[in-house]
């Protein structure tokens, strides 16, 4: 499961995954405790039983004291948790705005140093699958959640101007096991691939607050990730071969959906807007 | 107080001024009136009495039903309202974000057309005073509240994109009757052109979502208008005048100390940063 | 009529003007009469009697030959002739297209050094009006006259790169006495400053291939003159007086109509477009 | 002679070839096939016989009302027709200009959704070799053709804005069986290549009007495809094993000679400009 | 001689002024006074009697030990010494290599804290003269003495980045009483603008290493000052009113030389290159 | 120890390597005679005996003279010659300022056309590690090593613009045998991808003033080498392999160390500054 071409040495004495029983959180999961001396995991979800060097801290991200508790001994954090889809605005108010001011508060009242940030593609979802975007670009979101991930890059930005806590956020493709749909052939970040950004993401020498798309190395792609070369991601899988089999199961999509034109795909017009 | 050479000419029947009891607002109240048949004047704190042609509305941002109550029959919208100093995150919080959705989401509700939005400065705090900053640069917050702001700004670029919402977001520097220390030679907005900005962001045909600063015609700028153009703000005065006067009154700056070098000022280390 | 603070000094031995018979041709004739000791005038409409020191040389573009006659002797070229509106795919063809090429190897052939170019803002029409553009973006014309005159500018600069005739390409916005409606509000080039401009790219020392936007200092404007600086071109005059004047006789503009939110105006939607 | 690697579904029911007895028109028509129920092929020059699956049409593009009828049932249309060298001017004119015009029209009519548009790296022609273009450049043809080219690209933006029919402009360098020249070390395109190019163009779900240079992965080149990311081209081959047998070849190059600098070559130079 | 708009404060308390007996230092030295208690004034050449307030220090640049003298006490240096126009390398080499190295490291021993140091448009002479250069685009020195000059601004930012030192490179056009030829109603930098554009250079609050180009408000120009905003020069001549007299004096340039198209005019082939 | 895929034909009659008794010296002596007839090596220091097909002609830059003789029947130099460590400021200035100044003059004299030239990655050391720099960026120079680099980038443009001879800058990162520190894992250049480097830089068809960062194809890098693509450097080596021992062997940087941030490493604080 982990990539053997990575390089293997631990960095960090404890390091904290939150969102550990998510989709990505459980990939992670096993792949990062070559990083640390210790993984501590998080979420509000069942964690399972800890395995060795693992530490369970389940915690509620809208709990500021929980999250001050879980923010503490911790060298680096790799915050998958919070709302990753769209939803009701209280809950991504609750998990992906108050939640995150109380993480990099509890990071500052602790001294943590580095955070890898789960942002999203989602971020830049209104622009057109026909415009190439790097991380520099105007942010357009496309949906609530994409707007409270813009909101956590800012953050991000303004701890490391003030406070010098580095970031680096992920602005990530679709991660699954395969690609499951036309607009994941441009999307798709394996996991492996996450891995490696991840890793990436955590080692890179020198990040101040860095932004870099999550895609693996797929033929076509909207992403531009040139001003973020000093973070070392290289992707090495491909959506391509996937490319037969989901154009076959799939139709065409329709021309007059604006769902079609924009790289955001369905979440540019997914409701329940407010509940 | 009103500037004759504004055109004057009924464009909204009716237009809300949101915070019409803060500094800003109480300036623009009378100025606004020429723009439409009925001024509506909404805030927290108390308005006075209602001048002809003004119907009063208070109401808390916080509040979703009063401001969806608030938006009723208006057109336009010149959001003076909200935190718009450095303050506790919670009071930030539920003004200028929570209260901002609320405004947003009333507005889509009925079928207002135009919002004219008091951002800050402070979105692009972080940037050096010797760095020229553009609409198009990724913004650095200096603070929890240019944090909001840039939320706002956001949250603006969705409403357009997604519902057609136009918005212009007013990078304000510092609206005062004359320039008060060294910063504000650089960033000073007068009334008079402080309400020659809120008429061209009125005004102007077409904005989709615009930002542009709002500085007075000062020598010194740190902020570069250009793919603002469109919306035709000309600033007519200057900080020129108050200079000698404050140079004498303020001693030179410490050359140590962060607000001396960013463009935010003291927003660079004010604080209570969370209670 | 002709501006007083405008440089006077015979430049040219023989200045051709060609469509001196059409709206700004007509402007322009007496105006040009102080740059050179002979004033070539061209059209294929009647051009009225000589005046002194002028030359009447009637040709129609589309044929060739008697183009190459009209460009002997002639030092410089202000170029007002062909279609300058919406119109048959086949006469544009013929004055824009077939025309212009006639124009240029007559230029080449008699050894002329410099062509004032009337190119048009049509040739960014296809730009929303909140966008602010510049000569170095990319064209969108608006039609099939603002396709003509993108290829008259690339034209211009293939005879610049291959055989050193100069051009001045000017992206007139929209010249008359007065603006007419609320676009010219934004596109207005007063008569006055239209001889400015032309005076301007005949007499700037050095060209080469230029493209510089003509408009006169409208608050409002969509075009950005910042590449072409080395033309010198100062507008003086304002569309600001008339604004009252125009939104009071002209009614809003339909939201729905894509001739509202683009630079072109009615322009992206007139017809007709093929016989 | 088809790449295995690439994906083989009908996506067309009917698919028009032009040019496709020209040199690159019979590369792609056996390759073409995979995408399409019925190849539809075209030309001024003879065919041959119909293999099963293909429509023999011959059509001149000067002749509207055969560019009519060819376009009739016709989903997508890959145009290799029309001049591809420096021509007399009469000749580049009815076939790239009044004959391009003729087939958009008729695609219009049609209904015809996509157009990929052999386009050419001569409209770029006159940048020096030790410059490097992307496709958002500005335009400098090196001659009547290139000039032909853009006049194309700028026509395909125009029906794109306009009535949202779809073109990728394909800037093809040299496609030949191997480079055939010291220049073509950096422009050659492979003919798997080019299949390659021309399936993306056709099947990259989003692309409004593109343009995307056409060259193999040659170590040295003069342009950069960051902004046409979003088709997918992935290019193959390298013109790398041809490099020593040419450069034994063909001696170096005049220094004094213009089509030494430019990336153009000798389109630089070439002529009879007219005839 | 004095500009009354320039507001008047004592800055300084020592101020040092280099090249004091030069064109531009002599018009300088009265200037200054206002901005220090004390105005060092330092040249090769004689320097006349010191008036109050004034110290005369003569000093060769490329004597160490008299530069670091020199500095002793001075609290900022407007550096107008050195050689300014092109000459023999060797005299370029002492004077504007090893001098200004000599001056920035006694600043450094000194605590001087900023210093003006007078560059040249000849660092950027090379570009063309219907190119528009701001201070970010690379460097093309047209001769030894616009090389020097490149120097000088790249040692500025070093001592800004390594220690803190703060310079303004001031792109100097043409600064003489009037402008002297054709070239120079672009370049032409009246004494009162020299004055305000040194000012601005002394007194703006925070400039790190900023470049900035000295023109008047000449109509035609080739540089643009957009990024160098936050010093707050606005000037407020013009070579307008020279213009007819200089062009009735003047023939028009020949086309053949490289002088009339470069910015730099003669200095791309004065030599003696090299004694 | 030649990279057998690289191509190899005679290209140059005499090739002039300077510094071949330097690091990188030593490792292109053998590598560059399949490119000349005869290779001219030189170095103030023992070049040992010479080869078949070599000459050995010691000179010291410094010495003008010498260096005029050098150069005489060059058709080509690879100029590695000169101080390449930050060291005293006399040495630099002879050997990278005077001493160049020498060999371009030489160059010019005996009609020599192209010159590699060794600059360094340290003419942009002060830029951070989180930022990705193209050569088209401002320089920041760490040192005075970095800053007689850039000057001699700057003469490397004014002899192409003046006299036509062209040179390729090559920002060497760090070649060596193997990467030695964690710096290095980003910056390392292989000898066999140096030589790569060299040979493209000689062989580029046209190179004008070019300027090209040389590293190893590592995963993490700050520099990115879009607008140099026309050199056709393609790097095959990677720092890799390395990472895991180095990360074991070195302990992480001390964050407080401005070294640890800065693309120059421990450039940006070594002295002796000044002798």
């Amino acid at each position: 499961m982990t990539d053997p071409a990575l390089p293997t040495q631990i960095r960090f004495n404890r390091l904290l995954l939150t969102g550990a029983a998510g989709n990505l959180g459980q990939q992670l999961r096993p792949r990062l405790k070559r990083w640390c001396s210790t993984l501590r995991l998080s979420d509000r979800a069942d964690l399972g039983a800890a395995a060795d060097d693992e530490e369970l801290v389940p915690a509620d991200l809208a709990d500021a004291a929980a999250v001050h508790a879980l923010l503490e001994g911790v060298d680096a954090v790799v915050h998958m948790g919070g709302v990753s889809t769209e939803q009701a605005w209280g809950a991504i108010l609750d998990a992906n705005i108050r939640g995150l001011v109380h993480l990099y508060e509890a990071a500052r009242a602790h001294g943590t140093r580095r955070i890898v940030f789960a942002s999203s593609n989602h971020v830049t979802g209104f622009y057109r699958q026909d415009q190439v975007v790097s991380p520099r670009d105007p942010v357009r979101p496309d949906g609530l959640y994409g707007l409270s991930k813009a909101f956590g890059e800012n953050l991000a930005q303004l701890y490391w101007d003030r406070f010098g806590i580095e970031t680096v956020s992920l602005r990530i493709g679709s991660s699954f096991p395969a690609p499951r749909d036309r607009r994941m052939l441009a999307t798709w970040l394996s996991y492996d691939d996450a891995e490696r950004l991840v890793a990436a993401a955590l080692t890179a020498p020198v990040v101040g607050h860095s932004i870099v798309y999550g895609m693996s190395d797929n033929p076509l792609t909207w992403w531009d990730n040139t001003p973020a070369r000093h973070i070392g991601f290289r992707p090495q899988d491909s959506s391509e071969p996937f490319r037969a089999a989901i154009e076959q199961r799939q139709a065409p999509l329709d021309r007059n959906d604006p769902a079609t034109h924009h790289q955001g795909g369905a979440f540019v017009r997914t409701g329940p807007f407010f509940e």
